[in-house]
């Protein structure tokens, strides 16, 4: 009978007994703990190495020491010794740290994994619910090592190269699945066609990439440990590429770039309108955004020194317009009443159908869609944030030019979206300008003197902190307007239905050339040379949008039949930097704890990273985008009427009990009593 | 409970009870015969015909009747009266033939399920088995019709098709399988570009084409009950092509073209020898064979008014260098040692991706390559022919410039290769031509005068048969060399180590001008004004042709330990014309019966049309030709040697019993008592 030694895997604690002779990465695996292989146990990669611990460890009953594993092989040796720096900085020796791969167990050890050895690694998210994402990439790589082809043994390049990969995947993944046979791997064609040359240039030691642990998308010449991708998010404005590292989920670098489409239209529905009036204006649109994501990915893989060629994987998201327009199939039937999107499911497709300039053999994935206005970048808001894991009910709010909402848990989901227009990003708004370096950020009045304090981007502090402040406003941007209408409302300067009041004692409320106003600044305090107001125009277009997001959120949790969500959650840059209890105030989002409103940022970039990191996202939103309800605002009975009652200041038919304290003369207010239930 | 009633299948005499109200296809299903049916059982395919006989049926102890099915629908009156012509032809009348999808079952009946309607079409080959294939193609079509979006049910145009292709599937193909869900669906992109316009233009009724029951290829408007696809084998000299309904299985059209990369090379070392000294050596093999494939494909389509869109396969063979250079792989180390193909494996491409004319999302499947010579047409000739099936031995020969065996049983298979040279063909041969008119195809050699008599191609009989023949002979082609060089052995006029005896009182036999030579034809007898001979150089070209081929063979034989196989199939244009007595007089073709000796003319075509025809013969060859064990002949130890003995006629350590009775002088022969066992 086979001897049996102890074994302790630090820090997990897992322990057990194996068979004299096993690997200690082998034995791990036994005991449930991965440690990280690439070179199929080649002594080549490193990754596995470990740390044995020497000495008397009471708690285990065990006596542990370097004697008790086989003797350090050359080819070990030869690994460490290439790499002094490295020991040097861990504060390791050859023979305290062993490659697990090829140290054999001869007696009882404890051994230390160190996080960077450890297997199926997780990066963690902050976001509302600070999850850990493990990292299970469609994309892997195997070190493979063939004997070159003989007269007695000529099998083909391919078949040669299967079978190897067959072995290495087996050893670097063990038992932990059914892998594939050789013969069940597909390669990809482009790859094909230079396979030959690469294995004899490689003297039949390469790096091959697998995806989907099926297909062969990559051949590199000796070994390469890094597998890249990119995760993008397409807005209507902004586009933002990740590049990461497909192995540690690391980002490695981001980038991001206006939209270019903006030239042929400012929000979807004009893009859209383009697309149907010009001849080439789908074709115009589509080559805009590949050109810039090629931009974007050439600009990233530059600067941490990747080469294109090893990108193996784009993970896009973005609205249904943006999803269209990249994938060239026409937005028309988006914008036209029933308003259907070509397709719902999530698309792969090869870079090189594309005309993405990273691997040709890479797949791009494009993440589900789930309405004409509710598109991709919700689908991966959806997958950050995970409400359909949850028992509580969330309402996720994505708000640009357009709000896409989803509400519910883990049994039911419901979406809808509403256009809320531009004016919550600062277009369209007299003196509104983008979150930039001179734009207003807070604005604060005091309700006795109706003297306004503002904070300005690239500006430490108050205004009224500074002795001399002068010259550095430009303008407003979306959080200091739905401040400065919220501070207007709480200081009575405009009344519930959101009209100035023409009787008050400041110089500040005066009839302008467009209208009534307030000045926030005067000329001496802005770079432009004009006093900067807030217009009676201004705060009506905050109206008008913040009724529709309301109406949509109302609409939702009528649908669930529900009167207030457990949670919101407000994705995209907007909601990182309004202040929730003034959007609360202005009715922008319904009543709900402060506390539990949180703003997770650029909730679609990080959805499109997870799908990118982890295979087994990608069916999970797949799956649970077939099952969420779309609701159409236009075809709800009530909305007109919702609608128009939820222009006042705040919505007189909710509860607001958490800003009640802010809001003034509530009971007084003539409006109050028309509210509906 | 529900009523029971009486149903008889004719002719296959399936017969058994079921429940009222059930439709005669339903009815049939259950009783284990399939009924076409392409619409869903929408009554406007017409595939599902069937006759209801009346009368009682003393056999079965029923009273069949028309009456004893529901009445003729509107829908299926609308279908029948539309085809008069086809009613009156069968001289069937409405109420007599049903559609079997709509007429349901109330009482006992006696149905006729005409050979159209039977679904799982069988097409018989001609072949040394004479096999009967199963239609089974991969690509299937499906009447979807769908209701427009709606405000209300806004579901995308993919998911909306692809429910509507769950329903309609599950209702063609019934319980016969586990089929897909409507989710597990996927769409080219290709076809996706334009599926909202179609969709939209098609008003919501349209046929798709799905391959493996899988993948959307193409979405038609209407109704359209027809899937076409191509076979092609891609010769080193000609190209056939032959056009399949791939519903029926019937070949609609072929045409064949000389291979165009002959320019670049006669034989497939010279054209590989050109891709290696030329840089742009491959992609122009690549072009040319490419352009020639899409000539051939436009031809044929249009000679039977078939859109190429409406094209949705090609299965593809040929030679390994063939089937590299179609790929545009480089077939340098094919040409190399160890010789070794790039892939084995079959291989699936998108028609766009190769550059092919047919529909763009259609797939090309290339059957897989054995060895560097022995390619995918040996492939194809193994699965038209199933040694793989049999307990006898079979031995495969597909001649060439270079000749391909396999030998075995459903044991085991082995295969090698040997070039052969031109000669078999009549190229390199003096007065050598290919096989057209005006060219030798038999010859004969009384062994007493020396006097010959031969036939040519585009004359009928015997030259000696007519009172006066002039001027009409060209050349000799391949099957009449072989005629000659047999016919000088047995008449004595070369010995039988091929040399021209000088003895011999024949003014046809004589010195020419590069050596002895036997006359076959007068100067008077050929439109080329010169006499036509046989010269000792044209001997010599045979006996290293028959000794290379004889000698492969030998080695399977000896590799399977077999003294002869129990079948000999002789697969190409060459095996067809060629007198096997004579093939196996002078040495050509193992010992073996007579009568077990089959040409099976193009034998590569038939098996890509099989492969085109039945999905599952696909993964059968994949499956045996992973198994096929192959023998480089160099690598043999006893090859040169029994190559030179193999050079006499005929191989004088073989038994050759069965043209015994040809043999000259066989003991007399002083070389015979060297011979090997």
């Amino acid at each position: 009978m086979t001897k049996k030694h102890n074994i302790i895997l630090q820090p997990s604690g897992r322990r057990g007994q194996v068979d004299e002779g096993t690997s200690i990465r082998s034995a791990a695996r036994e005991l449930g703990v991965e440690i990280e292989s690439i070179c199929a146990e080649n002594a080549t990669c490193g990754k596995c190495m470990v740390l044995v611990e020497a000495g008397r460890f009471e708690k285990y009953n065990i006596e542990s020491s370097q004697e008790n594993l086989s003797p350090v092989s050359t080819e070990e040796r030869a690994y460490l010794e290439r790499r002094p720096k490295l020991l040097k900085d861990k504060g390791w020796e050859i023979g305290q740290v062993r490659l697990s791969c090829q140290a054999k167990i001869c007696g009882d050890v404890l051994i230390n994994v160190p996080e960077e050895s450890r297997g199926n690694k997780q990066i963690v998210r902050k976001s509302a619910s600070n999850r850990e994402i493990e990292v299970k990439p469609a994309i892997r790589k195997y070190l493979v090592s063939m004997s070159p082809p003989t007269l007695e043994r000529p099998i083909a390049d391919w078949e040669r190269l299967a079978k190897g990969l067959e072995t290495s995947m087996g050893l670097v993944r063990g038992g932990e699945e059914k892998l594939p046979r050789w013969y069940d791997f597909d390669i990809d064609y482009a790859c094909l066609r230079t396979l030959a040359k690469t294995l004899r240039d490689a003297k039949w030691n390469v790096t091959v990439t697998v995806r989907n642990d099926k297909e062969v998308i990559a051949v590199q010449a000796g070994y390469h440990e890094d597998s890249y991708g990119a995760a993008v998010d397409i807005g209507s404005t902004t586009v933002a590429l990740y590049l990461c590292n497909l192995r540690t989920g690391e980002v490695l670098a981001s980038e991001s770039e206006m939209n270019p489409q903006i030239v042929y239209g400012e929000d979807v529905m004009s893009r859209i309108q383009y697309a149907i009036d010009q001849p080439d204006g789908l074709e115009k649109l589509h080559k805009a955004i590949i050109s810039t994501l090629n931009k974007l990915i050439k600009q990233a893989a530059k600067s941490v020194h990747v080469k294109l060629d090893e990108i193996h994987e784009m993970v896009l998201v973005g609205n249904s317009t943006m999803h269209h327009v990249l994938l060239n199939l026409h937005p028309k039937d988006l914008g036209l009443a029933p308003f259907v999107p070509t397709i719902h499911k999530s698309v792969d497709i090869k870079a090189r159908e594309l005309g993405l300039h990273i691997n040709p053999s890479g797949n791009i994935h494009i993440l589900p869609t789930i309405a004409s206005f509710v598109g991709a970048d919700t689908s991966a808001v959806i997958l950050a944030e995970e409400p359909h894991k949850q028992d509580e009910n969330w309402l996720l709010i994505d708000v640009g030019t357009n709000a896409e909402l989803v509400l519910g848990n883990r049994k039911r989901l419901v979406c809808t979206s509403t256009p809320t227009g531009p004016a919550l990003e600062g277009a369209h708004v007299e003196y509104g300008m983008r979150a930039a370096p001179g734009a207003m950020e807070r604005v604060h009045i005091d309700e006795t003197t109706l003297e306004p304090k503002y904070k300005v981007i690239g500006v430490t502090g108050w205004n009224t902190d500074h002795a001399e402040f002068t010259g550095q406003v430009k303008g407003i941007c979306g959080s200091a307007i739905i401040d400065s209408v919220a501070e207007l409302f709480r200081a009575g300067i405009v009344d519930s239905r959101g009209k100035f009041k023409k009787d008050l004692n400041s110089k500040r409320v005066r009839q302008g050339e467009s209208g009534w106003e307030y000045v926030i600044a005067w000329k001496e305090e802005t770079s432009i040379g004009r006093d900067i107001p807030i217009t009676q125009q201004d705060v009506r277009q905050i109206q008008l949008a913040k009724a529709a997001l309301f109406t949509a959120a109302r609409t939702l949790l009528k649908r669930m039949d529900l009167q207030s969500p457990d949670k919101i959650i407000l994705a995209g840059g907007f909601g990182s930097y309004i202040d929730k209890e003034k959007a609360m105030l202005i009715g922008l989002i319904p009543d709900c704890e402060l506390d539990k409103v949180y703003a997770v940022g650029n909730a679609a970039g990080d959805g499109a990273r997870i799908a990118l990191l982890n295979i087994e996202k990608r069916n999970e939103i797949d799956a649970v985008t077939r099952k969420v309800e779309r609701f159409e605002l236009p075809t709800d009975p009530e909305f007109q009427n919702q609608f128009m009652l939820a222009t006042s200041f705040p919505h007189m038919s909710e509860p607001f009990e958490h800003i009640a304290h802010l809001i003034p003369n509530r009971k007084a207010d003539p409006l109050a009593k028309n509210f509906m239930k």
